[in-house]
C-alpha cells in the first residue's frame, strides 16, 4: 500500500472548501499536516472560525489551525456572496469553535511544516493565493520541500458566474497567483474549465439524501443552501470546485490537462485577472502549469460520495 | 416579396471573406451597394485587389469596390496567416484584377452610398474594423443613415487559432472595434463562439465536390488550402467565419444572441483586444451588441452550399 | 529675403490660440495656408466659429478655415476649462461670424492643400492632435509633403495645472498624439517644460497696455480674463503655451530643444497620457521628437508685442 | 532636553544609506533599534554584509542587522548601478564582517521591535519598501506602533537619471510602495525632486576633505566613486538622497512639504512606477503623504559634515 500524501490545506470555508476538508479528513490516501486560513469567501475570521468548526464536527480537532492573510498582496479586500456572509450559511448554526487556533501566521506555520516534513509536501489552496504567495516570497528557500501544488482556480474558457473575465480566487488576488505561477513549482491548475461540469443536481441530492447519517444530513443543508445561490447567480447547480481540486490529489487520473505558460493579466481594465494560457506558445515562455481541461465527472462524485459516507459525526 | 436588405460589405478577402461575397452576391435577400477593403488577412493592396478578382470570377464587376485603410487606427499593421501571403492562396492564382478600382477612399465611398441610398443601409464587416471605425470619426452625422452593423469577430468563450485572448479582427485594430460598439449602433456580434462551430470538414466537402460547377471546383481548392492551414493550427477543419455573418443577415434566425454590455480590454498585457461580454450587468452598462451565442450549423451549411450552387462562373 | 514659411494651423481657440492666429497673420516670416479647428478648449462648433471670429477682428477673411474632428480618436470628449464655456470668454462677445466655412473636413482640406502647394508645408497643431491624426491615417502616402510638425503639447519636468500627470492637448487625445510621434515627421514638441515659463504677468500687462490700439486693448480683455483663470489654477499668470509655439516657427532660436524618443503613455492609470521622453535611451529607440526644453522668454515677448502692436484691426 | 527618536533603519547600503547610517549613528537625536535589509542597490546578501561592515567601522556593533527580502513582491529582482556590483565600490574593500546577523526575518524582527518599544517608532527606509510591504501585509495589528515613516522615494517633477519616469526605490516595488502609500501611516515621501538639489560637487568634497580624520578619507573615496557615477550618468555630482532622508528625521525643518494623495501607476507602459501626486486633488481623495517639495542644501550639508566629523573610527 502507498502512503498518504502529506498535504497542507490552504483556504477560506465556505461550503465547498468544507467538503474538500472533509474529504482529505476521510481518505487513506491523504495525511493532512495542517490547516491555513485566508479571506476570499468570508473575511478570515469567519473563515478560521469555520475551518475549525468544520474539524470539530468531524471529530479531527487534533489537525491544527493556523490563521494567514486578511487582505490580498496588493489589492483591496474582496468577498465572495456565494457562501453567505458566513462563508458557511444554510444549516443551524455550527457552535462556535473550542479547539485552539496555532498562534503562528500562516506562512510561518507552512516553513515549520515544512521544516519538520520528512519529506515533500503538497500544498491544496482552494481560496486565494494570498498565504501562498506571502510565503514563497518570505521562505524562498522552502520551495524545495514543496512536492506539487494543486490548486482551485483560473478559467481558460468557462467564465465564472459573477466576475466577467476570470475566477474568483485569482481575481481576489493575482499578484499572489502570478508568484505561485512564477514560482518554478509544480502547479496543477484546476479552475472552472472543470469544476462547472461537476455540478450538484437533483440527481447528486438524491445521492446525498441516501447516505442518511447525521453528518450527511448537515452536508445536505450546506449544499441545498450553496446550490439555490448558484442556481440564482447562473441557473446551474453547485459547482464542486474546491472538492474537484482536493480529489485531484487521490486521484490524478479524474482530471486531463494541458500544460502551458499561463499568465495573470495585471493591467487590464475589463479583463483584470484573466488566466491566459498559451497553449500556442506565443509567448515562447516554458510551460508553468497543468491546466485542467477535461473531468470524469462520475468518478469524482463515485469519490466524493463515498468519502462523505464514511464520516461517523453528530 | 420583401425587399433585399442593402449592405455594404467591408472586408480583408481572405477566402472566407471571398465565399461571403460570393453568398452576398447570389442571395435574392441582399443587394450589394458596395464592397470595401482593409487590411487583415494581407496587405490593403492585396486585399483590394482579390476583391476585384472575385468579382471578375463571379461576373459581378457592377459591384464598386474602394480601397480603405492600410494600417490600424492606433497600432502596427498586423497580419493573418490563414490565408496565405497573397490572401487567397490554393488555387492556380486568378489573373490580376481589370475592373476599375473606385477612386474615392473607402470611408468617403461610404459616407456617399449611406447619402445616395433611399434608406438605411446594413454594414457587414468581415475585417478589422478599421474603415468602419474611421467612418465613424469622420462622418459622426451620417450614422443615423446606418440600419445595423452585423461583424465576424470577438469571442466570449472560445479563443483564436493562434492569438490566446481574443479573436483576429480585433485584435488588429481593438480600437477601431472599441469606436463601433460604442457608436449607439445596433451591432451583431458573430465571433468564434459561433463560427468555429461551423466547420469545413469531410462531409461538408463532399456536398462542394457534388456540386460540380467550374466555380464550386475553385472554392474546393481555396478550401481545402484553408482547411489545411486551419487543422494544423487548431486541429479542427476551416472555419466559416465570415460566411456565418453573411449568413446572418440574409437568415437572422440562424443564431441565437445574447444582449450585453461588450467592452474591448485596452490595457491588457496578456489579454489584450479581449472582448469582455458583461452578461451580468457588473459594469452597470446598457447592453451595445447582441452577442452571438448559438448556431444552427446545418440550417448554415444549407444556405451557403444553396448559393455557392448558383453561382455560373468560369 | 526669404520666403515665409508656408503653415497650416491646426487649432482650438481658446485665448492662446487666438493670439497664435493674429502673430502668424502678421508676421511676414508666416504664410497661413488654412486654419483647420479640433474639439480641446471648447466644442468643435464654438472653435470653429472662434477661428472665423478672430479673421474677421483682424481683416483676413481671405484665410479658409476648415472644421473637423468633433471628439478624439478613441476617448470621450474632454473639453478644457481655462478658456471658459465659449472657449474665448472674457470681452464683449465677439459677433457670430459671417465669413464661410470651408465645406471640406479638415482632414481633405489638409490633403487638398498640401497636393496643391508648391513644396513642403509645416502644420503648426496647437489643440488636441485629433485631426492630424486622422489626417496621417487617412493619408499617408501625403506625409511626404509636410515640411514639420511644431506642435504645442506634452510636459516632460512640468505639470499641467489641472491633469496630474501630463499635458492637456496630449490628455485629450492620446492615440493621435502617439499616431503624430510615430510618424516619421520631423516633430518638434513645445510643451509646458517651456511654456509655462512664458507667462503673462503684470509686467507684460503693462506692455500690453501701452500698445494702446483697439485691438490690443481687446487682447488685454482677452488675457485678464485668462490669467485670472491660470491664477486660481495655479497660482501663476496665463501661460502663452500656443503662441510660443507658433513664434517657435517665425524663430526657432527662441527655445533650445533635445532630441529623445517620446512616447505616450496608453495603458497608466494615474500617468494616463504621460509623454516620457526617453532621454537616456533606455528604450533603444532613435529619437522622434525635438523636445523644447528651454526658452528665452523675453525674447519671445519681444516678437509677440512687436507682431501684436502691429495689427490693425476693429 | 527631547529624548532621541527611536527608529529602525530599512536599506540597502549602497554608499548613500552608508552616510545616512552614520549619521543616524552619530545623531543624539536618534536612537537606532536595528537595520533591516532589502535588495536594490546590490543583492540582499551584500547590501546585508554592507550594513554590517559600516556598523563595524564605526564600532556600533550593538546595533543588529535584520535581512529581509531578496526580491521584490511581485516583480523580478532590478538592482542599481550607482553603487557598482558591491553596492559600496570605491574604497579598499572593507572586510567581511564578523557580528552576528540576527536570525529572525526583517518583517519579524519589526514586529518583535515594535512590541518590545515603550513607545511609537519611526521607520525610516531608503531602499526599496519591499519589507515594510510585507510588514504591513504581515503584521496589520502593529501597524499603531509607527509613528512615522519618513522614505527616500519618489519623484514629482524631477526624474531619475535612468529611469524614465519614477525613481529607482520605487520602481524596483511599485507594489510595496502602494501598500505603504495606502496603509494610513504617515508618511513623508523625500523624493528626486530635493534629493536632487543635494549634490557633492567641488566645495562639498572641499568641506569633507577638511575633516581629515581616518573615518573622513573613507567616506571621501565612497563619494568620488559615487560623485563619478553620477555624473556619466547626469552631468551633475552625487545626490545625498538617503543622507537627507535621514536628516529630516533629525530635523524635519530641513524641508518644506506639500501633503497629496500619491498614487503609483501600477498599469502603465512608459511610465511605469510613475508617483503621481495629485495636488489639485482631482482624484477626490484624502491625502496620504507629506510630498518634500523644497530643501535647504546648506543646512542639509551643515548637519552631515557636524555629523561626519563627529565619527571616530579606523
Amino acid at each position: 500500500m502507498t502512503r498518504p500524501v502529506p498535504v497542507i490545506l490552504d483556504c477560506d470555508p465556505g461550503h465547498d472548501d468544507a467538503i474538500a476538508i472533509v474529504m482529505a479528513h476521510c481518505s487513506p490516501a491523504i495525511e493532512i499536516l495542517g490547516i491555513t486560513t485566508t479571506c476570499g469567501n468570508a473575511t478570515l475570521d469567519r473563515t478560521t472560525a469555520n475551518a475549525r468548526r468544520i474539524l470539530e464536527l468531524i471529530g479531527a480537532t487534533h489537525v491544527p489551525v493556523a490563521a494567514g492573510m486578511e487582505k490580498p498582496l496588493a489589492r483591496d479586500l474582496v468577498l465572495g456572496t456565494a457562501d453567505g456572509p458566513s462563508g458557511l450559511d444554510g444549516t443551524p448554526y455550527l457552535p462556535d469553535p473550542t479547539m485552539p487556533l496555532d498562534p503562528r501566521h500562516a506562512v510561518d506555520f507552512i516553513a515549520d511544516t515544512l521544516r519538520a516534513a520528512p519529506g515533500p509536501v503538497t500544498l491544496v489552496p482552494t481560496g486565494p493565493l494570498s498565504n501562498i504567495g506571502m510565503f514563497l516570497l518570505k521562505y524562498p528557500e522552502l520551495r524545495d520541500r514543496i512536492a506539487r501544488v494543486v490548486l482551485m482556480g483560473g478559467a481558460m474558457y468557462r467564465r465564472s458566474e459573477y466576475i466577467t473575465a476570470t475566477e474568483f480566487n485569482i481575481f481576489c488576488d493575482p499578484e499572489a497567483a502570478s508568484i505561485v505561477l512564477n514560482s518554478g513549482l509544480d502547479v496543477t491548475m484546476v479552475g472552472l474549465d472543470v469544476t462547472m461540469q461537476v455540478l450538484i443536481e437533483e440527481p447528486e441530492f438524491a445521492r446525498l439524501a441516501a447516505i442518511d447519517t447525521p453528518f450527511a444530513r448537515v452536508v445536505h443543508d450546506w449544499l441545498r443552501h450553496y446550490e439555490k445561490l448558484h442556481r440564482g447567480q447562473m441557473g446551474v447547480g453547485g459547482a464542486m470546485h474546491d472538492p474537484l481540486a482536493l480529489a485531484c490529489v487521490i486521484e490524478p487520473s479524474l482530471i486531463t490537462t494541458r500544460d502551458a505558460h499561463v499568465a495573470i493579466d495585471l493591467t487590464a481594465t475589463h479583463a483584470f485577472g484573466a488566466t491566459v494560457a498559451d497553449y500556442w506558445n506565443e509567448r515562447g515562455l516554458p510551460p508553468n502549469a497543468h491546466v485542467a481541461s477535461g473531468v470524469d465527472a462520475a468518478r469524482f462524485f463515485d469519490l466524493m460520495f463515498d468519502l462523505l459516507a464514511a464520516v461517523d459525526a453528530t
